[in-house]
């Protein structure tokens, strides 16, 4: 299922690049894509939200609620 | 010998890290201290400064003249 997050923090293409890995690492058959400068991270992934979430902010990035 | 480098666009730990391992490839024995927000790269290493700066440029980062 699609799933939108806001994610306040990812300042360039590294940042771009966790997010990514994180999620993958959570669920590796997960789409992701980012519009950083939208702050927004699109995910296709049968993962519960606050799993995913939870992978991001151990990132160091901010997930609005 | 101490160089200093004015490096732009380093916009996060990442990339900071980035710009460390670069050098380091360069020079594995280079001391690297970066202070992000003066965009201040400290290198201790005897390679030519052109050298490290070309390194710091090919990661993706404007390094004044």
């Amino acid at each position: 299922m699609n799933q939108t997050f806001t994610v306040q923090g990812m300042t360039c293409g590294h940042c771009e690049r966790s997010v990514t890995i994180a999620i993958k690492q959570l669920d590796p058959g997960a789409e992701v894509h980012i519009d950083r400068p939208q702050n927004r991270v699109d995910v296709n992934s049968e993962q519960p939200r606050e799993k995913i979430a939870a992978a991001i902010r151990e990132e160091g990035y901010a997930v609005a609620a």
